[in-house]
């Protein structure tokens, strides 16, 4: 595999697109915007999802599965909601299909015209309030804890593999308790979950906090969110956790009675992180050689490669290789060994590296002889020599410090692309030339947010959970302001 | 939790609805059709979910995702297929909503028209295929082994909990290979991977066979099925395997280089089951009391309740039911202990019953003194008191024990409502009078079996695999048949 695609430095979308679509992750279908997920990147998906889904249930959520479609008048109820969504929606108007008469093909139906329009669910609130309604009469039915995994459309017009798509694949939790500060201590619990997960499995180091007014979930009252920094400098979203409030409890008429016998609205929280994770976790590690992944994350972890001339080579290798395999799989480490003949060992290295996968060990004649072989890691590119009998304590070792060297390498690169701006010049040339966070102070009010946004395509990424308050003046306006926000250019 | 539902006797199909919507397992949703799967229902499903996606990956597939829509030209591409699948399509028209001019709150954009029609999968074949055109080139490059897990519509007249909704959860593998024998081959191979899971993790046991031109697959060659008899003596399909030829190559030119450097047309399979086997799981051992439950599928295989007066006996009780949980926990044993103070040992005995839980513990205060527990069957009701030193290895054998008992029940009903028939005047009166499979000569031709469903309702629901090839005249028509064929009213 040669190097056909550019630098970070050089194009850093194009570089995205190549590692997206030849490290066997996504493609773009035949259906605008939206994506096939390759079986490669499905598996990475898939431990995520594994990961999240078992975080879930440790924090006592079950899971269930409610309609992909949602009647248009549902999304009406909540004026913010529809406000929010209308714009983006696949709406199916008929159900069947018939042959033409004039023989043009296959048509629309048009006797088979719904009474009322399907809506392809954007996010579920509306369809799942409307059927909490039933499930909830007292106090005792309460809280509902319930996550679902799905599929949900929003017509995005510009689409970008994993970052923004037609369709895309989430879990939304979506759970109502009997008071506020239940429900407010969920929605940021569930945002330490996230923050956990990014940290701990995707070694993607990100900061908690609340967004502006601007930037609020369509129906929430707060949405908290966790925000990554990308290696050319821009912000991504990657989890949010919203405080409902009673918005959509009234806008479905979802009452509960009391222990002490009133009759009150239920409190609400949904949360959310989707297949975007998979460009997070795209952009923040890999470099210009290619896809590189976490150990946690991972479908293979190692990758055994024999170099030989002969079969009799092989053969003595694969001896070693198979034993070493299993002696690796016996520990949970997720091996694959490599021996196919249509490819050279030299291609070989090349499409691993390419792939991402942390590990790579070569088994060659000479180490048959000295009871050695020689381990690569992907992310330092550093090689060693082991002896046999020492690999699996080396690898297990090796894999946990990949995993360590990740994250702080993420973290370090935070730290020099994070800048406090005292000045409006100041600002916009860290904005436009260097990029990264940057902790100003803001009046508060959206209109500057508005008019910062539109001079310089930055936005309030989050207000930090317990931030530190200070006097000081607004970058922009030099109104008063009591605290620094984040401020970055996003995805 | 009173009885307050027919027995199977009275109402089967009321008895069954009850038992799907009382049991949590699932209710309508507010979109007609469509079915919201409850969290003790989707935890049923987890477990199908799991243990099938394990004996997939352990067969060398992996999981991949493919979009949600289809493009309408892309149905016509395969006449059969459309001509299956073009009656019951859900279809995306637009893209957009907007706010009525004229106020009358939410409607459709009509400037935000598609160009070509979406229709909302009703199973992946041509969209899959448009994507393996990219994908395969080289023998090398096959087989492909691909699954997904994926929700599909459509868009039935006459639904009912898992057995028909308009939108379903399903898995669909589709598989690619070099060679007719390979895809025939892997055709079967899934065959007998639903069969296994449905006898050996559903415990219901499954006939396997290939469908008559009349019930085939839109699309395919030849269907290989499961079918299971549910209590009412109806047939129910519970898995689909296809060899699809070249069909589905041909139709979106897909073609491979041989070794010797011929261009040739890839070979097809593709095979499903879906949210539908939970009704089959319902409807194979439940009884008057309620579901019933095979353990390797149950969410809560056992549950402990304790019998008290008062706080104290109470505290005592927990002690020892807390231990007993761990202990069966450490065995890999999903255990609930249910203590709630809201409801009465009666009331938890009938609910629990009621959900099918496989083994009930009870412990009262006389237990306690003795060292001992209740514990009782869900399948065969019967209690007996165990020491508390000896419950894990009673309960281990118990679980197993119910599996195989529930398995076998199934098979005695199943070979006792399975009739070899040489009349036409017997056959009516089984069909009508007996239900069950009809084992009779059929004469082989499609016309005689649209008579036999038109004037009985009764199909051919397979022709089993290795069927025994003996003369005899068609209970129908009375010309010549080689072989017997298997009959039934079905779901």
């Amino acid at each position: 595999m040669s190097k056909d695609f550019p630098t970070r430095e050089e194009n850093y979308s194009e570089w995205y697109n190549h590692i997206a679509r030849k490290a066997d992750l996504a493609e773009n279908s035949a259906v605008r915007g939206c994506m096939v997920i390759k079986p490669y990147g499905f598996a990475i998906w898939e431990k995520m999802q594994a990961t999240l889904d078992k975080m879930f249930k440790d924090t006592g959520h079950s899971n269930a599965y409610f309609p992909l479609f949602i009647p248009k008048s549902f999304f009406s109820r909540e004026a913010n909601h529809v406000e929010g969504f209308a714009k983006e929606c696949a709406v199916v108007t008929h159900y069947r299909l018939k042959n033409d008469e004039e023989g043009k093909g296959i048509v629309v139906d048009e006797s088979a015209k719904l009474e009322e329009e399907l809506i392809v669910r954007p996010t579920s609130e509306t369809i799942i309030w409307d059927t909490y309604r039933n499930w909830i009469q007292s106090y005792r039915d309460l809280p509902i804890l319930v996550n679902q995994w799905a599929n949900v459309v929003r017509w995005e017009m510009r689409t970008r593999l994993f970052l923004r798509t037609a369709e895309f694949l989430w879990q939304e939790g979506h759970t109502a308790h009997a008071t506020q500060e239940e429900a407010e201590q969920e929605a940021r619990t569930m945002l330490d979950v996230y923050a956990q997960f990014a940290e701990e499995w995707m070694a993607v180091p990100v900061l908690k906090g609340v967004k502006t007014a601007n930037e609020r979930f369509a129906g929430a009252v707060d949405t908290y969110c966790i925000e990554a920094l990308m290696q050319d400098g821009k912000a991504l979203q990657a989890g949010t956790s919203h405080f409902l409030g009673q918005n959509f409890a009234k806008a479905f008429d979802v009452k509960f009675t009391t222990k002490e016998g009133k009759q009150e609205h239920v409190w609400a929280t949904s949360w959310g992180v989707s297949t975007r994770l998979m460009g997070a976790l795209i952009m923040a590690h890999s470099d210009d050689d290619g896809l590189v992944l976490p150990p946690k994350l991972a479908p293979i972890q190692v990758v055994i490669v024999p170099i030989y001339k002969n079969e009799e080579q092989l053969n003595n290798i694969s001896e070693v290789a198979i034993q070493i395999k299993a002696d690796l799989e016996k520990e949970g480490i997720r091996v694959k060994y490599d021996d196919r003949d249509t490819h050279k060992p030299g291609w070989k290295f090349s499409e691993y590296e390419f792939k991402g996968v942390p590990v790579r060990i070569a088994i060659g004649p000479r180490d048959l002889e000295n009871g050695t072989v020689e381990v690569a890691r992907r992310d330092t590119k550093e090689k060693q020599t082991y002896q046999q009998t020492d690999i699996v304590h080396k690898v297990e070792h090796l894999l946990e410090n990949i995993q360590k060297n990740l994250y702080d390498r993420a973290v370090s690169y935070r730290e020099e692309n994070t800048r406090q701006v005292d000045s409006w010049e100041e600002f916009k040339d860290v904005i436009e030339n260097k990029g990264g966070f940057v902790l100003a102070h803001w009046d508060g009010t959206s209109e500057t947010e508005n008019k910062i946004k539109a001079e310089t395509k930055a936005t309030i990424r989050l207000i930090p959970l317990n931030n530190k308050q200070e006097g000081g003046k607004c970058v922009y306006t030099g109104n008063p302001s009591t605290q620094r926000v984040i401020f970055a250019k996003s995805y």
